[in-house]
């Protein structure tokens, strides 16, 4: 029988981390249901071995995840394993987390909130520097690819409530980021970024 | 009128990196048509900042550059320009480079040579050490994406003296690598890596 933790909120636009330890696992909820929750893991031994995402296509032969994938490291040892999921299982692994760089391209002309300075914040928390910012595990971003590769930003098709669990490969530090993207649709046409939660399960 | 330095090759299995400033340009030469060249570029005044594939994907909204594209930076910088490409246009975004992690995978008992060594090696040839092995643009590589995103390991449809030209838009340092890939078809179904050269242009 698994045991649920508390839950946690990830504010929305901002982030937040937890170290879990091998056989744990991490339930990450879409709590209103069209949040993307930009997702990272670190090994806790040594931050620069991480869930990669070029070294989980290769392995997977796939670009999408789904439950049942052991997702991999930078030196392609299983760090996570994605055990459940509620939603339609639409993923991304293909875009770069957000930053302030990538607003300022958007046309914004003041700081905007941004995943990449969220993983920084959220990682600071547990008194934990990140090496770099790793791509992203973006659960429930919808980038449909076409058959000549071209890409769309899509709408979430996750609803209320949707989650994931992944389970820990090794002891590890997961960080989450409430996507702040209110310019592109991907938190959904509302455009209104909001909160995700997450439990730690044994 | 373009001036054309000396050619140099990168030896078949082995990695090369030359530093050109703004500006220049460097061509690089499928001498045989089958092989597959791993490429990386780093900004010359902070190897912290490079050409990024997950940035250049959101960027130009398409999983596969082409001619006339811009590749920026993980700092959304241009830092290359995709100015010529006599080949099909078929190169790779999506998969890391090779590592020795990723032959014992695929049934290696021993050493096998591989791109990230390769990078690591080309750079120190320049007295460059490199924070971390960033995913490459695999030149020439096959990948086709079916619409479940499933991938395959293609062979080149490249020619031998298919080139193209990358030019620089800051001070950098571009690093090759001759795959070695000799398991898997995408150096051609000889699984045979050969040599291919660069040269830099004015």
């Amino acid at each position: 029988m698994t045991r649920e933790s508390e839950l946690f909120a990830v504010p929305a636009r901002r982030g937040r981390a937890v170290r879990i330890n091998e056989g744990q696992a991490i339930k990450i909820i879409n709590t209103h249901g069209e949040q993307v929750v930009d997702t990272w893991c670190f090994s806790a031994e040594d931050l620069t071995e991480f869930m990669s995402m070029e070294h989980i296509r290769p392995t997977l032969t796939r670009i999408f995840p789904r439950r049942g994938d052991q997702l991999v490291t930078n030196r392609r040892r299983p760090i996570l394993y994605f055990e459940e999921d509620t939603s339609p299982g639409i993923h991304d692994t293909l875009m770069a987390a957000c930053d302030d760089y990538r607003y300022g391209l958007l046309g914004c002309t003041e700081y905007h909130d941004n995943c990449t300075d969220n993983l920084r914040a959220a990682m600071r928390r547990l008194g934990l520097t990140v090496p770099e910012c790793p791509s992203p595990l973006n659960l429930w971003m919808n980038i449909p690819v076409d058959s000549e590769g071209n890409t769309e930003w899509g709408e979430p098709v996750s609803k209320p409530g949707d989650y994931v669990v992944l389970r820990a490969q090794m002891d590890c530090v997961v960080a989450m980021s409430a996507c702040p993207q209110d310019i592109l649709p991907i938190n959904g046409r509302q455009r209104a970024p909001t909160e995700a939660h997450y439990q730690v399960l044994d």
